[in-house]
């Protein structure tokens, strides 16, 4: 039977929700790995809506991250309240602004930042059960805060490119970041966690997609 | 120079606007082969908006094409009303139902539909130019009408899966649908009009991506 991917959006946008190109090129890779996979989101609204056209915030609209996450999952979605890690073997966790503001806020905070109950419940379940938790671009800050020091395990070490600003308060939260381009990812065995920069790097989309297959390809390697 | 290819999008998400995962993948392969692209969208309402969770229409909300491909499009976006088929080299258009319902009404009426003035003219423009157009899953139809017999030229062949209804009402505009499965693609080579299922066919993502790869890359080896 195929192996059982959780795959954790927050909406559908780089701006406010899960990045687009990401999300896409995650559940590409799973599909093309024989993975079968499952995509579930906060059945919440979305810290804000922002106009991607312009820039700008849209103060007047509010969105539910599930509803909007749909659109990228066509359809396929459940509340991320429902998702069971006994039912699951990895979690994959895509990027975009959405993985900072609305499954914690990260953007706001920095390394005080608080996560959402149901995403530290995922992240410590998985890593208790010693499954893969891979996350790319911005995401990778969800588990330097719940596996950092002083938390369910020793600091872990991930990748969020090379801005500076992030990797301090990264390493604030008891992890390491490892400074690598959008084209690799970085394994840490002990804590099995897996990441990639994405879009944290100046990249285009299929370097972004090739980071993210091979993000993908080690987390299929642990689930052999 | 790299060559430059127009990427033509209708919204985001596959109920009311782009298909995501295609889009998507047409972004991908087009950076792959180096080609330069830039999105463009109609700076008009949607038809309606739907809920993808549950599938359902969302009859109180509006949104904008262009603002909304803008997700799709990472903030990169022009209206389609300024695509001057001189600057660029190809043209794209993904599917989804805003490809049958915002850019024209096929959805609605079938081989009776209108095509929106601003695509057709993007249409026949790079036609008469012979320059490539590339579409995918319901796309087709735009090409089928605008490409007919009795329109611009001879009757176009592309590919809109194995769906008999439809492959009727692509006869009944002039063209004729060859039955390929999602991980192929069909080039019309006297028209230069390339073509692929896509999910007009149940296929998985790494299948539409491979097909649409095929695509990209007919198209590109017409450009050089």
């Amino acid at each position: 039977m195929a192996k059982r991917v959780a795959v954790v959006l927050s909406g559908c946008g780089r701006g406010d929700g899960s990045e687009i190109h990401e999300s896409v090129s995650v559940l590409i890779h799973l599909s093309r790995a024989g993975l079968a996979y499952r995509c579930f989101a906060p059945d919440a609204p979305q810290r804000d809506v922002v106009n991607h056209a312009t820039g700008e915030p849209s103060p007047a609209e509010t969105r539910n991250q599930m509803v909007e996450a749909a659109r990228i999952a066509r359809g396929e979605i459940a509340p991320l309240s429902t998702l069971d890690v006994e039912a699951f073997d990895a979690v994959v966790f895509p990027g975009g602004f959405g993985a900072a503001k609305n499954l914690c806020d990260f953007a706001l905070k920095g390394a005080d930042c608080r996560v959402e109950p149901d995403v530290a419940r995922v992240l410590k379940g998985f890593h208790a059960k010693k499954k893969p938790i891979a996350l790319c671009c911005i995401a990778p800050v969800l588990a330097a805060k719940v596996l950092g020091t002083g938390n369910a395990g020793p600091g872990c070490s991930v990748t969020i490119g090379h801005d500076e600003g992030t990797a301090k308060a990264v390493a604030a939260m008891g992890a390491t970041n490892v400074a690598l381009g959008a084209t690799h990812s970085h394994t840490d065995a002990a804590n099995k966690v897996i990441t990639t920069p994405a879009y944290m790097c100046d990249a285009s989309p299929h370097e972004v997609f090739t980071g993210i297959g091979k993000m993908i390809d080690a987390m299929a390697a642990m689930l052999r």
